[in-house]
């Protein structure tokens, strides 16, 4: 890693993403591995293969108002009211010029009618007992029915406010495409066509290999010159929030030959590595040389123009993205977060993976920045036109305020990870930018 | 719901979160119940009381960079190396005037050092090997460590580099506050803490109770003029995402008595409460009544200035959130995410609940809108300068991208769900907006 060999951000990705083009991974192609799973557990996983409707949609014609089923040339008119289509039957009767039915948005349309007239555009005519009967919810005492009538001055086109079947999907159309990751509608729709399982792409699994001889578990005790080991868990967090699933791989002690043990088995098992500590420059720094025996094309970005986590590794080998992030949590997390995360989501060939959220606010104070790295710094985001209300934390959705909004960035001497849970966000000071100014106007990509 | 008697969306939800504010939720005010799990698992759990570190942190002094630990006042100079102090390891020396060790970053500092020099600031001086131990890489061959000298021009300050016990956390302070939503830096900065179990907010639960003599559970099959219940696994997701425990009470058959025993027993088992279809004023819609006889303070909206979902109802009951939904999974779906889930957020007292995702873009073509009404409309983004891109769909993150983004508004006559799913976010004309501009900027909020 020889500060002139180290890429920009955009470059090494867009040299990493050409590499898992390469390697067969895009839009709708993710991991060959699927799975089949019931539809409603399925928010979130990538469709494996398009969905072709088995039936159309709506299966019958609908009313889509409240209203009476009638024949449309007979309107405007005085109707006799012949019966009521009750949700969740088949109307028995058929309607003729000149009579109507009460039906119920959703419900079906008789045999004959050809449109809705809605329940506001209609006058009851019947006198005998009007003020029982008056139809302003909807629906008739049955013993009424026969002896109703209805005037209405509408002029109906055939087919108004009528569903037809397949109006909405036709059998045999692509109701959700391949590469999609399922939303609440997208499970609500095949389920209202029937599907209730679906094959998906089987979760990519991710070996998170920490190594540090000063590492032990994050359960454990700590002696001193000890720490533990929270880049496993806050990246086991992140990748099961990706869509992944991790395996932990345990701490590797500062040898090469476990290095080397652990490469050739996450070959085996998982589908993505992540190698937190160990990419640098150092003696101890084995991922690097492990890396490149690990398969084809291999490192493509060691060292990048970013901060936190200049030492970041990018690589593809044998079809697997494999990653060395630093050590250090803050920069393992950011960097899992910016680039580990992407990826993800490409191998699982997801076409509408999660958006990052952005907000607009200002910049409390000014920050300064080294000109010649990419600079996402932490801030804390807070609510108040006047500078003494910056104390304000900022509570329930930001996007629901008005009040403008200012970012005060942390300062991280140590870079110990609670500089990250002080945060709401991060925010970028691009290459080339020494000095951003106190009122500048700057995008904040929030924490999830 | 008499249409004088509709409130705009904004004062609906200000009646509903004074409310609820009564009930005594709020920013670190959830529900009483609480529970103990693993820190490992408790990514978007709210935490139930502030944590306050059991130690400081670092616990040790520690370096922040790779170099040689020093004493600040005999710099600059020539140093002798006196050793390397091991990662996870005590230094078992102290260092001198004049003396210098070794040290990784994070490492711990010696007894008698009180900064660090930087490598790169340093020039070996010893001759007898200088290729072989040219500490380009951070490291000595320890058999040269005591025939080794450093020379360096730097004039350290004193705790230059350092890291002094108690710098990022004091033993005592609240590291993170009741009615934090966990994110990966809180779990790894209290596990870095020793701290492996959280109390946090139970899971509320949320009784999803849906009705019509037309619906069957969504894993059926259907007669003719029967629909399939998808509300109830959409909303089961949507609740589920959203930090609550979804509870299926099932379809209530159009009668008056189901939905009184369905509502006794959700006051009894649950803590929020959403009613599918029967909000509105039919012979069928038996929600507002059966609400009102829930608890005080009972109905505080029915009828909102909103589409799609006019019919909906907002209540608090004995202090639990209750919401009528409208049966049109569209409006069931939209408003259980506009309306329902921020309540959801709320009873957790959550300080920092996800924030919705906008995404600004061109309107591909004019839109109209009721003049009444708050109309949210679904919307599908598409990339590109020229119109006659628009059938690009859009895929990877769209926030990467820098070219202009329009959206299409998608047209749902028939309000099935698929019109959702055929787009990425819903876009709103404001009440007293009767026309968009084709070209207009828009906030189009994405589906998550």
């Amino acid at each position: 890693m020889r500060k002139f060999d180290l890429l920009t951000p955009v470059d090494a990705v867009a040299k990493l993403n050409a590499a898992l083009d390469a390697a067969g991974y895009g839009p709708a192609h993710g991991i060959a591995a699927t799975e089949v799973i019931p539809t409603m557990r399925a928010r979130d996983r990538v469709l494996a293969r398009d969905i072709v409707s088995p039936t159309p949609m709506p299966e019958f014609r609908r009313s889509a108002v409240d209203g009476y089923a009638v024949r449309a040339n007979a309107t405007p008119g005085v109707l006799r009211v012949i019966g009521e289509v009750r949700m969740g039957e088949i109307a028995p009767f058929a309607i003729r010029y000149g009579e109507a039915a009460l039906v119920h948005t959703g419900g079906n349309l008789p045999e004959g009618a050809d449109a809705v007239v809605m329940l506001e555009d209609t006058v009851p005519l019947t006198l005998d007992d009007r003020r029982q009967a008056e139809p302003t919810d909807g629906s008739l005492p049955s013993v009424l029915v026969r002896q109703w009538k209805i005037q209405t001055n509408k002029k109906l086109a055939p087919g108004e406010n009528a569903i037809q079947p397949g109006e909405d999907v036709k059998a045999g159309e692509v109701v959700v495409r391949a590469g999609m990751r399922l939303r609440e509608q997208e499970i609500g729709g095949l389920l209202a066509l029937g599907v209730t399982q679906v094959e998906v792409i089987r979760k990519p699994r991710v070996a998170l290999i920490a190594s540090g001889d000063e590492l032990v578990p994050a359960e454990s005790e700590t002696r001193p010159g000890q720490v533990r080991n929270i880049n496993a868990p806050m990246l086991a967090a992140l990748v099961a929030r990706n869509g992944g699933e991790p395996f932990d791989f345990g701490i590797l002690p500062d040898v090469r030959a476990a290095f080397e043990e652990a490469a050739q088995r996450a070959m085996r098992e998982v589908d993505m590595v992540i190698f937190m500590a160990g990419s640098s420059v150092g003696e101890r720094d084995f991922v690097p040389e492990v890396v490149n025996a690990m398969g084809e094309p291999g490192i493509l970005a060691h060292g990048i123009l970013f901060r936190p986590g200049k030492p970041t590794l990018f690589a593809v080998c044998n079809g697997k993205p494999v990653f060395g992030l630093p050590g250090n949590p803050i920069s393992a997390l950011v960097t899992g977060m910016l680039f580990a995360m992407p990826a993800l989501w490409r191998i699982q060939g997801a076409l509408n993976p999660p958006e990052p959220r952005f907000i607009r606010a200002t910049l409390a104070r000014e920050m300064k920045s080294p000109q010649d790295l990419e600079h996402w710094f932490p801030v804390r985001l807070g609510i108040g036109d006047s500078r003494s209300e910056k104390s304000n934390f900022v509570q329930f959705p930001i996007a629901n305020r008005h009040s403008p909004l200012w970012a005060e960035p942390i300062s991280t001497k140590s870079n110990l990870i609670f500089g990250l849970a002080r945060a709401d966000g991060i925010a970028c000071a691009p290459i080339g930018v020494e000095h951003l100014a106190a009122s500048a106007e700057i995008d904040v990509r929030l924490f999830d």
